[in-house]
This record gives C-alpha cells, sequence and structure tokens, in this order.
C-alpha cells in the first residue's frame, strides 16, 4: 500500500500520478489525450482528485481508460497531507445580498426552479437548465401547454378523488414519473439516493439514469417500481453487462434512449465550462472527422454522450430485451407517428415521446403535438403499447392536458433535478405539489378518477392548426412490409 | 357580565379567552386545530380580536366552531384596558413618495385597479387581484376581447340612446351588474353595504355574496332588483337555513356558484398571506387524504372554499329552488355548451358563463368562447333561459361584444372591488364610466338600444379560428335521455 | 372705442368682461354655463384671451354663444396695460437636456413623431397622438400592413417610375392626401396655411377642416384641388351656410366625417387636459341625460364633437350635394362593406375608409381590411366610385399595399400634423419622404406605374384569415331594395 | 514623378490636388460635383487619401470620374510630410469597460455577430447590420425559421454522415457558399481576400462581389469553385469587359443580382452617415427627378447602388451568357414563383431566393416561403435548374430547413462578414461551426447524408398558413407564351 508521499513526489507532467477513490493511477501517459484537458490533471497531480472526480464522471471512466499497468494500487489515506487531501466541495451556494432561499416560500415548481438557480453552483445550474442551440424548442414545450385550453364540467359529485393508475403493470400513486436525469451529484451529495428515497415514499416510479449514477445503490433497488435506464453503449458488450446488472437488480423495466446518437448543442452548458476552466470533460465527441473541434465549446453534456452508441437500430429491440432476461423495453425519444408505429411494431413495451426536454433536436416537436399526431395517423399504437410523455410538464394541468390526449404517464425532469438543492425534502416537495395540483385540477374538471380525464374535456384546435398533415404513408403498413 | 381583567387574565396557552363583538370565548382546547394556526390566536389571547378577526371570517363561523359551553358570555367592552382593546386598522394606505391617488384622474377601470393597488393593504389586493396558477387565463380573459372586431355602421340617427334591459323580469338601467365577490370590508369597512347603495341608485342588480356579507343590512335589502349569490354549504341544513333567509329578505334571485367544488390555487393571494403571518385563515381545505398539504400555502380563497359542498349536482337543482321559496335559479360558473344545455334542461333562470376571472380551472374558455360554442352547438339556449356572462369586462366595447353574441348582462367584479378603496364615490365612478362608454359606443356602432346591437356588428373569426370543434354530442339529445 | 381700463374693471365673478381680437364680450351671466369650467374665465377676466381661445375653438364660438347685446364693441388695444395684454405662447418647446432635434436627422415619417413628441407642447403632442380608449386600434392600423406580405418582380427595365394619378378628375403628383386634421394651429401659428401652401408646390390635394381652421385663408384657395372637410352641424342651417361658401370659394369636393357622430374616448387627450387645468374646452356632450358627466374627463376632441349632427343620415346626401352646389361628396369614415355599398348607392363620389386614425371606435377594422372585405362582398364599389384610404399609413410600402388593393389615394394625417413643428420645412419633407420612398418601392415591385401595381404582387392571406365572412346580405340587393 | 511638397501646394479649393495609391489627381474641377459632398475633398486637399478613398469606392472609380489631363502622374511617396501621409486606420475597435472579446468564447454565429458589433468600427457595423425601412423582413427572415418544425427520426445508424454535395458540377464540401457581400475592407484589410481563402480551404464556393472587390487578387483566383457576382452596370460596355475579365480569370459562373435596380433604404447605414459626416459617398440615386433628394440621407449602400443598371430584363440573359464566354448564369434576388419559372425559360442554371438580407424590398418573403410557393405553383423549376437560397440562416437548422425544401444550398452573408473582424481566424470559426452544426443535426434527424433530408422531415404548416394561394398564371404556361 502506497503512502501519501509517495504519491505527491509524482506531481509533475515527468510524473504524474493521481488518487480517486483510494486507489493510485499513473496518468504520466494519458494526460496529453485527457479529453477535459491536460490542464486540470496537473492541478490535481499528486493529489487525491476524488471529490472532483466523482459528480462528472460516469462510473469506471478511469479503469477503463487507462491499461492494468497504470493501476498503480491503494494509498493509505490517513497519510495524505493536508494539501494532498480532497477539499470538500458545497454543492449549495450560500446565497448572499438578497432574502435567503427556503423551501416554504416555494409554491409551484417554477418557484424551485428560481430557488435552484440562486442556490446551486453555476456548472450546475447550466447542466441542468441548458438546451440546444437557441432553446427556442425548451420555450416552445411550455407554449405547446398554453396554447391548449379545457372544457371543465360542472356540477358533478367531486368529492372524492382517486389519482392512481398502473403503469406497466405496476401501480403508482400518480400519472407521474421521475424521468431519467443524470448528474444528480451536482446537486446533492445524495443525489439519485434522494430521488430514489422519496419516490418509493409517494409510491411513484423513477427511471435510474445509468450513466453518473450509483446504480445497485440499496435505495435505488428498494422499490419495485423502480425502471432503469439505458443509452447504448458503444461497447456492445459494456451493454448487455449493464443490462444483465439491471435485470439482476430488480430493476422492472429497461428504458433506452433513443434521440441522443450524438449530444445537442448545449450552449449555456458549453458556457458554463469556458467560464470555470477546471471541469474536467470527456469529449471524445462523435463529430466528423473532417469536422475539426473547437476544444473549448465542449460542455458536460458532450462529455455524457460521446460513448454512446450511434448504430442503433430498430432490430436491436430484441437483442435489448434478450441482454435484459426478458424485462419490459421503453423507448424514450419518440417524436413521430412512424417512429411509434415502429416502436410497437418491434415490441416496445412503451414508448416515451420526448425531445429530450429541449435539448437535441431544435425544433423537435412538443410531447404534445407528437400525441395529436399518433392519435391523427396511428391511433392503434394506444392499444398496442403505453405512451409516455415528457417535456416542460410543470403544473398540474400540463399533466391531465397528456392524459385527455390519451398518456399514460407523464416525466418530470429539471424540476425534480432543480429540488435536489433542498434534498429529501426538496424532491417530496416537488412530488407534494403536482399531487395536490392534480387532485384539485381533476376535481375543477368534473372528475374524480383518471379515466375520467377525456378528449372533449380538452380544446386543442390551435395546436392543431399547425400540426403536420401529411402526406403519410405508414412505415407499418401491410404494403409497405412486404417490400421489405 | 364578565371584566376587561377576567378577561386579560386568560392570555396564555394554558388558558385562551378571546373577544369577538363583546362576547368572550374560550378558545383554550380549540386553538391547537385553529386552521389558520395557533400563533394568530395567542397574538390575540386576552383581548378584543374582532377588528382583525370580522373581514375574513365568514359571519357566524366562532359560534358554529365552539360548543355553546366555550361561550363565555358579554363583555364590559368599556372595562378594556388600552392594550385589550382593537387596533382600528386602516384599510387603505397613505400612498408615499409618488403623487397622490385621486379619483378624478381615474378615466377607465384600469385607472381604479392602479388606484387601488397603491391604496388598498397588500392582503386585500392581493385577494382581489389573484387568478389561479400561472394567471394565464385572467390574462387570456382580457385578450380574447382584443381579438374581437367591430363592424360599426354609419349614416344613422343616433341621438337617442337607451340602455336599459330586462333581467329576469326586473328592469335594468344598463345591461350590467354587480358580480358577487366576497371580502369586500378587507378595502372598506362598508365593503358590501357601499355595493349595495351604489347599485339601488344606479338601477343595476347586484349579486350579493352571502359569505363574509352582512346579509340582512337594510341597505342590501333596499334595492328589489338585488339578488343573493349561494356557495352551497358542506351541511345542507345550513345553507336551507340560508335559502329561507334570503327568500324572506325580498331577494329576487338565487344565483348558486357552480364552478368552485374546491378553491383555485391563487399564488398570490397565498404570497400575501406568507408575507403577513398573522392572517387568520381557515383551511380546512377540501383535499385528499394522501396530499399532505404545506401549512403555509394557504391563501383567503382556500379558506373561503373548506366549506363548499362538493357534492353538487343538477338533481340539487329542484332542492334550492324550493329551499329558497320559489326563486329564479342563476347558475355561475358554466364555461361548455353541454353544460349550458343541462342548466336548461334542469330548469335554471338564467346561467352565467364565467371562469371566475381565471381563479377556478386555469385554461378554462373566456365567456365569449363559451358564448360562441353554444351559439354553435346549443343555440336554443339563448331562448331557454338567460344567459349571463362575466370575466374581464373592463370597457364598454367588451360588454357591446358580449351583447352581440347573445348575452343578457355582464357581470363587473374586481373593478368595482377595487373602487371600493374610494368607498360609494369610487363605486359611482365605475358604474358612470361603464355607462359613459356604453352610450358612446353604442352610438358609434350605429345603434340606439341593446336590440340593435346583432352579430353582424362582430367580427369573431380570429377567436372561432381556435373554437373547439366537436364531436359534440348534446347531454340533451332526445336519445342521449332516453338510455339516462 | 373703449379702452383697458374699461375693461380691467370688470375681472370678477360680479361683472366679467373679456376682450377677443379686440373685441370685448360680457360674459357675466355666460360664464357658469362655460363648458370649460368657470374658472378659466376668471383667469382672464378684464384681459385679452385671444392668444389662448384661438388655437381650440371653432371660428365664431363666442359670436355664437353670446347674444348681441353682450358684444360690448370694440377695445383700443393700444390702451392695454402689460398685465391685460395677451402672453404670446411658443408652441415649440426648446428641448433639454438631449441632442437638439433637426429635420435633417428625420429619415422616416416615425423619427418626425419623435421629433414632434419632444418640440410640441404636451396639450398638443396629446391632441394629436390620442387614440380611443385603449388605442389597440391606433396599433391594429400599423400591425395590419406588417401582416401583408409583398411579391416583387425582378428583371424589368424600372428606371423611369411615374406616381401621378387622378383623383375626382383632377391630377395630383402622388396617390396622397393631406388629410383634415383639425387643430393645426397648435403646433405652429401658421397652421392649416403651412399645410395648404405645401400641397399645393407638391400638387397634392389638402382636404381643409372646416372646425377650427381659417377657411377662406388666400393659402387655402389658392390650389385648385384643395377639398373641404364638414363634420354637419347640429343647427343644419350653420351647416348650408358652410357649405354655400365652401362652394363660392372654388373648393372642389366636400368631405363629410360620418364617423363621429359622438367623438371617441380619447384619454390620452383627457389626461392633457386634466394636467393643464386651464384649458378652456366646450363640452356639452352628447352623453343621455341619465349619464351624469364627470367633467374634468373632457379633453379637446369632446370640445370639439359636441356641435356635430347626430341624427345624419344617408337621406342627406342630396340635401348636402345640393347645399354645396354640386359638388362632388366624399363619406369619410367607412368601415364595412354594406356602407360602402349604400354610399354608392345614395349618390357618394368617393368613399374614405377610415377607422378616422383608431380615434373613434375602439375595434374597428382597419382600411386594409375594409378593403378586402368589399373586394369580398362588394366589388363593384370600386367601379362606382373611388375608395380612398387612411389610417396609420407612414411608408411608401403602406401606400403601395392599399393601391394594389384597389384604393386610389392615401390620406396622411398625423405626420403631417407632427411635422407642423417644423413649419413648411416640416410638411414639404413630410411629402417629399413619401414620394421617394414611393418612387423606389415602385421600382423595387418591378412596376414604373400606379396602375402596375396589382393585386399579384401582394399576399394578404394572413390578413384574410381573421376577415369577416358574413353571412352577408347586401343592402343594396334588388330584394332588399324591393322592400324599402 | 512629384514630389510632396508639390502636392501640399494645392490644398485649398483654388487648386485641389489629391494622393491616391502613388498617383496625384487634379480635383479642383471635380470637388463641387463629388457625390459625397466637396468638404471631405477638401479635408484631404494636398494629401494621400489612399485609406480613406479604398474601402468605400469600387475599384476604377476615381480614374473612370477624371479625365486623362487630370490625372497629373507618379508622386514619391518617401518625400511626402508626416501631414501628408495616410493615416493608417485600424478597422478593429478595442473594446473599452467590457470584458475582451475573444473568438473561442463565439459558440455560434449570433456570438460573432455580438462580437463584431462591439469591434468594428460604427459605420461598418452599420453597413453590414442594416436592412430596408422598419427592417421588419430582415427580422421575419429570422422568424420563418423559428415556424417551421422538423420531425426527427430515430433507431437509425448515423455513425457516418457525408455533408458533400454538388453545386453547378463542382464538388463542395458543405450545401454552403459564401455569399457576395460587399466592403469587406471596411472590417478587415484583407477583407474579401480572408474570404476567399478559407472558402479554398474549406472547399465551399465564395461568390466575389465585384463592386469594391479586388476583382482579380491571386487568393480570388486560387479556387476553381469560385464564382463571381455582377450588379450589371449602367454602361453595358463596362459591363462587357467585367464580364470578360470574369471569365478570363477562371470563374466558374457568374452571378447577376437582379433585385436591385435601385437601393433599398437602409436608414441604419443612413444615420451613421449622417453620425460621420466624413464619409464620401457617392450618391447619384436613381430617384425621380421630381424627387428632391435631401443630401444627407444618403448611405453606403445608396452609393453603390447608384451605377446599377435599373433597365435589365429576361431577354439580357443570353448576352450575359454571350459576355461572359458561356459561364452558367446564376440570379439572384427572386422572390416569386413566376420569376422562378421564367429564370429557367430564359436559360438561367441556377437562381438564388433571396430578398437580400431584407436589405431591398420590405415585405418581400423569406426564402422558405419562396421556396414553398415554387413547390406549390412550378415545381418543375427544381428540375431546370439549380435553386439556392439566402437570407438569415444562422443554424445549421436553418440550412436543413432548406434543404429539406428542395434548395441545393445556402448562402451565408452576414456572419462571414462579421467574422472578418478576426480575419482568417473568424471566417475559419463561421465554416466550423456551420460544418459541425449541419454534421451534428443531420444525426439528430435520422439522416447520413444530404439526399435524406426529406420533406418529410419537416412541418412547414404555419408558415404554409400564410402562404400566397393564387390565383395563379403560370408566364410559362403554353397559352401565355403563344401570345407574346
Amino acid at each position: 500500500m502506497l503512502s501519501g508521499s509517495d504519491v505527491a513526489a509524482h506531481s509533475s507532467r515527468q510524473s504524474l500520478w493521481m488518487i480517486i477513490h483510494g486507489k493510485v493511477y499513473d496518468l504520466t501517459e494519458f494526460a496529453p489525450s485527457h479529453p477535459g484537458g491536460e490542464r486540470i490533471l496537473l492541478k490535481y497531480a499528486g493529489k487525491d482528485a476524488t471529490e472532483e472526480y466523482d459528480p462528472i464522471h460516469p462510473p469506471g471512466t478511469i479503469e477503463g481508460a487507462l491499461s492494468p499497468d497504470k493501476h498503480l494500487g491503494d494509498v493509505d489515506l490517513a497519510t495524505l497531507s493536508d494539501e494532498q487531501k480532497p477539499v470538500e466541495q458545497p454543492v449549495v451556494k450560500a446565497p448572499t445580498g438578497e432574502a435567503p432561499v427556503t423551501l416554504g416560500a416555494c409554491l409551484n415548481l417554477d418557484d424551485i426552479e428560481r430557488a435552484a438557480e440562486r442556490l446551486l453552483k453555476p456548472k450546475a445550474w447550466a447542466y441542468y437548465r441548458s438546451a440546444a442551440d437557441d432553446e427556442k424548442t425548451y420555450d416552445w414545450n411550455r407554449e405547446a401547454f398554453y396554447s391548449v385550453r379545457f372544457r371543465p364540467r360542472v356540477m358533478r359529485d367531486v368529492t372524492q378523488v382517486d389519482l392512481t393508475t398502473s403503469l406497466l403493470g405496476f401501480e403508482s400513486s400518480l400519472p407521474v414519473y421521475v424521468s431519467p436525469a443524470a448528474m444528480g451529484r451536482l446537486a446533492h451529495p445524495d443525489g439519485e439516493k434522494c430521488l430514489a428515497r422519496v419516490a418509493a415514499t409517494h409510491g411513484i416510479p423513477y427511471i435510474v439514469p445509468i450513466p453518473s449514477s450509483p446504480l445497485f445503490s440499496p435505495d435505488a433497488r428498494s422499490d419495485s417500481s423502480t425502471r432503469s435506464q439505458l443509452y447504448v453503449n458503444r461497447d456492445r458488450r459494456k451493454s448487455e453487462e449493464i443490462m444483465r446488472a439491471v435485470a439482476n437488480a430488480g430493476y422492472k423495466a429497461i428504458c433506452v434512449t433513443v434521440d441522443a446518437p450524438v449530444a445537442g448543442k448545449r450552449e449555456r452548458d458549453e458556457r458554463a465550462k469556458l467560464d470555470e476552466e477546471a471541469v474536467p470533460v470527456a469529449h471524445t465527441g462523435p463529430d466528423a472527422p473532417d469536422a475539426p473541434q473547437d476544444e473549448s465549446s465542449q460542455g458536460i453534456a458532450q462529455a455524457l454522450g460521446s460513448y454512446v452508441d450511434a448504430t442503433l437500430s430498430w432490430t436491436d429491440i430484441p437483442w435489448i430485451r434478450q441482454a435484459s432476461g426478458g424485462l419490459p423495453v421503453i423507448l424514450k425519444g419518440i417524436s413521430t407517428a412512424e417512429d411509434a408505429a415502429l416502436a410497437a411494431h418491434h415490441g416496445a413495451s412503451a414508448i416515451i415521446l420526448s425531445n429530450h426536454g429541449g435539448r437535441q433536436c431544435e425544433g423537435a416537436p412538443s410531447s404534445l403535438e407528437t400525441l395529436l399526431e399518433i392519435r391523427k395517423f396511428e391511433p392503434q399504437v394506444f392499444d398496442q403499447l403505453e405512451v409516455w410523455v415528457d417535456g416542460g410538464y410543470r403544473r398540474g394541468t400540463d399533466i391531465l392536458k397528456a392524459l385527455a390526449l390519451g398518456a399514460r404517464a407523464v416525466g418530470i425532469g429539471r424540476p425534480f433535478m432543480y429540488s435536489l438543492a433542498f434534498g429529501d425534502a426538496g424532491v417530496n416537495k416537488v412530488a407534494t405539489i403536482l399531487r395536490d395540483e392534480l387532485a384539485q385540477n381533476t376535481r375543477l374538471l368534473g372528475a374524480t378518477k383518471l379515466d375520467e380525464i377525456v378528449p372533449s374535456m380538452l380544446n386543442t384546435r390551435e395546436l392543431e392548426a399547425n400540426l403536420w398533415n401529411g402526406p403519410y404513408e405508414s412505415p407499418v403498413s401491410k404494403s409497405l412490409l412486404a417490400k421489405l
């Protein structure tokens, strides 16, 4: 076992050792090719970099990046000098110059967001909040809700209201689930564990994100309704490993993200990186070899996206199902009636209509629009699989609008991430606000359970006016399939 | 009879007495369950709390909440120490640092609103002004008017103009009535009495709000055209009592609010509560038992809504008519053609197309839209009952737009509440402005009386473009009724 | 002949004399009923009030208001004390604290407006700029232009461009005329004379406004293409007098304003009055007797409107033509296809599609919309009379859009009034800018003369989407006329 | 050879000599008629004016304007006094008071624009940025993109992406070319040379602008894919000379700008001129003789436009082709289906759908709209010639939207001009950003090469709602051509 002074002797470009999780690695040869730049490695040369390394590297990154001979073994952490020890980084800022930010003053999910903007470190805020390009799709996700109107019915007994539903066979106390968003530890040391704990308490599913998350933590496994998310890895054997582990851990479904063969251009995230030079992001980006990368414009999103497999296609669904031991497959990121029909045709159990919170293709439709498009061109899909949605949902009324159009569940992403600034209490607050708003507005619509939320309670004419209107040829029509 | 010092001796949690309207109550046992929190009770323990209690509790609240043995009898008010005496609370602020606010400088109803914002106490302003969720429906109520255009006709003799109409058989000098808005005493000690006096002077109806109002004041009764509003109580015997009283008092109709089985989420109101901790609001809310309430997020609206009966349904109309001695029934809060047809079918004499000023279901249609929807799907309703409207009406032209589409009367709510900041003079100003604007624009449209305001004077095409377009099945079609 | 000291002796409510244009009037009895209030008369009691009186009273106001015995005769102006003498009021402010406002820096008509806002007295600016109610129609007049798009054609020889046209038989160098706007002397001592001079220089018509204008000034008469505007007076004999005078003075047409039986509610104007208490406005308003007037809310517009005859109707057209010696009749203020057809039917020679610059009925259509409506429902009108337009035209492209839809001439109102802040040079600048912009954009559309500006050069689809679509019944259809 | 002191002796209105590029000219007689005014000439009388003259005069201006006897010969530049020497004008400002502007911080083309606004001299910024009238068309060019939505497809192998295309027979590495914008030397001494160098490096075409550009520089010629732009001169012999030179220089096509028979009204440009009195602009404008020009309102655009031939018509295309030695003819500035059809009919090889960046006819359609219009009314045009577009393209997604509608190439103008503030590095950055964004979003749409970008990936319904809808008569229909 190495001592602190052994490691401290290797703190230069000539010999660069580093401690991560109590293990020593020789990064001398690797440093010049470190995707996040050499500078940050020199900053931690000879020291324990665990605190900085942890929240932003997918698990196993360093083990996979170095050959076994660069794994120098364990270090006796008790022998580290103060200079070598990891500096604990508070994830929540002490707000100054303004009134204190309290959870009690947060009445809705936008309040939580504003609080998080003040509390979180700029890098964390930027990563959560960022969206693609000019963030028009992000904005449009919200505006779509405003263009849909209700037709509330009165004089109905609404004393009792029941918000429970069944999702892929398991009961949920709300038609709501926690979306699989990465990097929860940027906001709170417990990150994904907070989300798992509170989701279990409320009896709603949590789709655990695999990149960056402590996949097999007891908390995450504790609730039987938890699902797990998968970005299929370029190294398919790694994906198979993960899927087997997912199945063994007792997860109830596997969610494959299909709208991110490359990461979107999230400039807010990239600017935060520019502002905070020391962020060690991986960026072996998937861009074409003839596209010279400007190194400085790489945010966390690009780093995370770099290992995703861009070859994923419909015929891989059986492989996924088999590798995960027959778990139901959820496809996240469907934006067209064609792909919804193809998902059903290829055996998916659920699809999530999503434009990735406006983080991927700038200009992609909101989930409400895709719901309408499927109703118009492939209505049988609603009988073939469960249709879930996400993207910009912030109010109970937003959720009810999707339910009225046939959605079975609504994913909440950023608000839960923001709420991590308050730990478990924040996550609980988000779930409670949504529950209250759902109960209240279900009554105000004249309904007492979710299947009474019907299309005639909605006026979607403004949204329909700009809906795509073909010409449409179903990719699963008999004639088209016959040709294949 | 008790003395001031008797009461002053019970000013702690161990023994908590309080004076309301010259009567002493023992609140020791009740305090922990006080919906508005214990803290506010301790603040007034051993003192006269009448000034604070009055404007925000429905009449009879304390009498109903305590068992008779807690009614300790009268106190000799002359014996109160200065500390015990109620502190008179000015309802109108003296504005500082800006030009004085004068009624003479108010040229329109928006001016009155801006003046009220400066003059009223924040809690009062917040209660009147607040609307549901993000207040989009509140905004939309105004925008709907802007999207409708006139087709004014010229070269017609418009020297004389007659604005009188008949509402449920009684003449009104204008097609306008004072909407039943609660909590008038937050703005003026005379509150509802001001409204009743000026409405009588102008010869327009006032629908007296039952919660919080001095129902049987001589002023309110003085005008034969006054109606009374009812929120049906969870305790139906109480409702019957009130209805009998309404009939005996000479009211000419009974107005039942049907769009508020639970109160909307009015965050402006809730924030004012947070800012002014001492507001003693009742909040035995109607939320589902599995929805843990965050105590701090309860405004005045929630308090008022807490005793409303959420079981009210169409078959209760005969009960209401009988209990009120056969008064015509007005249903306030209809938003769909279906419910308009059902109201006619079940014998209502008038309906008020209303989204409660945007205070209930965020996303509900404006009254202009519901007018168009009824014209499209249930046009016979206009012959079966009187169609009244409210929600965002601020200009004479707004009113004329509704009349051209078949409305018989328009309710003005917030502007009258705001005008209470100026007392009777303010209320008179609002009525006068509306009268002048109505006369002027009736002439500019080329009309001289209300039945000359015809649909062809209106271009509603922009509004119609987003009108709901079915599929529509009438709930009163013969085939549908046959099934029931 | 009276002396200054004779008049000065009558400077109280007990005896109130006043000098106007060198004549002395006894206003003692009249003062309490002065529409602008008694206070302003007391301010000038015993003094020469000409400077204050002149710009805001229609000619002959005082002569008509007082019986002959109150006309006390001439005063020797040389004998007035300094206190009695009129204080000359500069109409143009010296701007302070900002860069000087120069005509040379004005590149377009909006620049002229911004300059005028800084240069004119607040009362003058408010009168010119004001529009009805919330000024939405004023705004919409501009927005309508933005919603119409061009389809410019290329590869055409556009070296020479000819902008001349013929209006009611007289040539105009541009398809533009000066609209009849009152109160020019608020901006410049020469007021309407400036407009007449420059219009003559440019060879474009000027419709001289009769209220407030020096009708028979040599300048106004000098140009044969000048028309005259008429608001028909309640006293029809007065109207006949004016019309005879118009005909004798050589005017070539008579323009009757038909959209102002009462003045619109122009709050900007009214506020200026409130700010400047001393404005002596007439306000024997046309409001219903049961509508108590709030005296303070009367601006210049109300004063001017007070003598207008609200009984004017279609059958009065022959009377007008006869009284004016057979001059062509122009009807200003048509907003519907029905009234356009009726105007043609009753023998008008031209109509002006106008919503009075958004100053009358809030919600009336823009002239572009009325053009489209007439093209849709009464297309023959364009062959029966000349269709002129006004309202918000500021750019050469605005004018070309109206011409493409069949308008023959476009009236420019406010910009010419604003330009009076610079006198003749300002008026010339407005005409020159319009001429340049018209020439330039005619070329850019691929045209060289006005009749090459055709409908297919315009995309009006956005505007048409919200056009009124009936049901339409022509008021001049044979069947309808047969019934009359 | 003259000496500095020889020239310095002629520095007054009486005798006015000036040095340009080492040659001395006698401007004494010419000065009063100098289009940019006499004042600026007197400022440089007796001095070397090359630095001021160069960036804003088309090549050969002074040689052509003066008769040979005013060409006084060469001067020995070594003999100039310091006062006579040209003052080198830095084209890039040192920004003060804000953070330094670095290229590395520019993540997108809007960043480049904001940087340029801070770095460039006001005159240069105003010239590049300016657009016609109220700049509504400029804005609309961007908004049109936002109204079009994508329909991204997922689960497709997008590992490899190929962005190459063929333009008029030559390969381009991107469906992008550098638009012909004049006055590059206002931003950088190398101006057009930078653009030519970097375009060659990236393998994309550059359409070299003839006015103001160093046409035959080795850089410009070096790349075989470069095209050349032509504004046809009023002096057609000059145009023929230029076209012959273009052909001899090895250019591969000739681009004729057809939407600028006169320059648009670019007030931003004109105001910059007003602010910087010394700008010597030519302004023998094409306005009608009866339109007196206000001298001060002439910007750079007017100066450049003054020599353009406004007689150009369709029958001139054969003349152009012949004069340029048979080069393919590109027509830049088509806005209608009619003109697209006529261009094909008359033998153009490509058209550029363009409203000149909103700089010409305010109200002209965006290129996306014209694409849709051609698809609707003249779809065969896409087979008859190549359809290129420009106007407001800033993002890879903007470009993909045009490609999906049938465009073959997209011109980028202003961003490249702005990027000149950073020289070659800036130009390279713009090309690199576009390449990266194109690669990324092609993948996110589920495509791997440009011909997989198909119409069904686009939802243009919002844009189509306001598309012109006729009545359409094709100018190349057999019946119409028969009549000619």
